[in-house]
């Protein structure tokens, strides 16, 4: 099925919230054990909890990668459970570089033979379009999507993306060179394209203005919970509740109390809740 | 030693010739093996052949994270074989993330427990100042460098990154922001910032401009060779011959005829004869 289709279903079924798997180190409850197999046993418990609540994750490299190769078998292998259980995988790692580089990080995470298996996976436009061919292509060919960093929900999105060009936003040029290619990759059941857009819940204003210009791409929306912005702010570029997905990190993985957990049932209790208030806030957003 | 120090005793040593790892999976000559072990084995004996010619490698990560965890590990063996033999690794990687995950990716290739030996690692400016501090303030603690991408020297570099923001390309406006964090990161040996900038060799005239605005940074040039720049337009930006690091990849890796090699010998040969053309043309440049 068409990336856009398959996300616009797992919107419609689960709302509109993404885990982020960020394994900040110090941050695993201690129950899990240390280190890189405390990181593995934590998130293959959250993959258990997620059903009817999120249908899509977004696992950041970084933290996997700090690892090195042994961090990336971890990934590889919690992003195989996540697939087997339906979730639909968004890997987080702003890669970029010219045409036959890119085309390299393109088959490593979609290609046919990819090391890990996700469905989509973020890139940094900067060096220019034909540094987004390579995986734009690849995902065309495999029922992939791509997602291109517009506006980042960090304060430094303001130094660079910010800057204005002729009365817009360096990010609207970005946008506005996007929105042809998001047009031809519209899925036929949904309408929603295979090329996604990153547009930070800090921004709500820019985001509605975004959506004029990318009226086709799906929203990947960091900066819900712990940075600050409210679920009205993170879905305010939805369209009749759908073609936002709101990516929680910290504020879902790891709650208040959940560290200190002394037994693994309690552990899961204050997950679920935690977990059940951010789907429950969001639904209610969505469906405004 | 400082990086800038560092940097600028390799250069004044072997000259600016910088060797690109880029192990494009089909030019690898058969007679080193196939897949992984073949780019291994290929990488390995180039590594004994750089001393005297070069004093610097630029292993491009895309091509081994193709691979996934083993190719991680093949690149971690080879950059450990090229401290050993102490050649200065750039590792390009093109990172680049909001704070905590730029923590995360310094730690990664720059910590004290770093998986892979390396002395600097390439990122992306296009998310703002905030991420590059985390990678700036490891390099600090580490005598190790941090390499901004700034203009680029693929076609598409045109499209965002020469946008004209108040009658300056947006690279201009980005060199600008880095200046006080070179100004503030010189070598006291050579006077040489530890915080440089990639300017491509096909815009010889942006990288003397940029030199203005960037007086103390290293410019890492891609573009010489198989991208069509000259060795003059490469070492447009040098300073009485320093402070210029020209990449060669495709052009040194794959001399006509090194594919068809019957035996390592003859692969030797020919591999000796390309690098000590492109050593001898970068350092007749340089010595201009």
């Amino acid at each position: 099925m068409h990336f856009g289709d398959q996300l616009a279903k797992a919107l419609a079924v689960n709302g509109p919230l993404c885990v982020g798997l960020d394994p900040h180190p110090n941050r695993i409850p201690p129950i899990f054990g240390n280190g890189l197999p405390g990181i593995e046993a934590f998130f293959m418990a959250v993959l258990t909890r997620l059903e009817g609540h999120c249908g899509i994750i977004k696992p950041q490299i970084a933290f996997f990668e700090r690892y090195g190769p042994d961090g990336l078998r971890v990934l590889a292998r919690l992003c195989a459970v996540a697939k087997a259980r339906g979730l639909i995988v968004l890997m987080d790692a702003k890669r970029g570089d010219i045409g036959s580089t890119a085309s390299a990080y393109a088959a490593a995470f979609l290609g046919p033979d990819a090391w890990v298996k996700c469905d989509a996976i973020t890139v940094n436009p900067y060096m220019g379009m034909d540094t987004l061919e390579p995986f734009l292509n690849m995902a065309d060919d495999r029922d992939k999507g791509i997602i291109v960093l517009v506006r980042t929900s960090n304060p430094g999105a303001a130094d660079f993306e910010d800057l204005q060009i002729q009365d817009q936003p360096l990010y609207q040029h970005i946008a506005q060179a996007l929105a042809p290619f998001a047009c031809e990759r519209r899925g036929a059941l949904s309408g929603w394209s295979s090329l996604l857009a990153v547009v930070g819940a800090t921004a709500p204003n820019e985001a509605r203005k975004l959506r004029l210009t990318l009226p086709h791409s799906p929203f990947l929306v960091p900066g819900y919970g712990a940075q600050g912005a409210s679920a009205k702010d993170a879905l305010a570029a939805s369209r009749d509740g759908q073609g936002v997905v709101v990516n929680a990190s910290r504020g879902v993985l790891f709650p208040s109390g959940a560290y200190e957990a002394g037994s693994i049932t309690q552990w899961e209790n204050l997950f679920d809740a935690g977990l059940q208030k951010a789907h429950d806030e969001l639904r209610a957003a969505q469906n405004v």
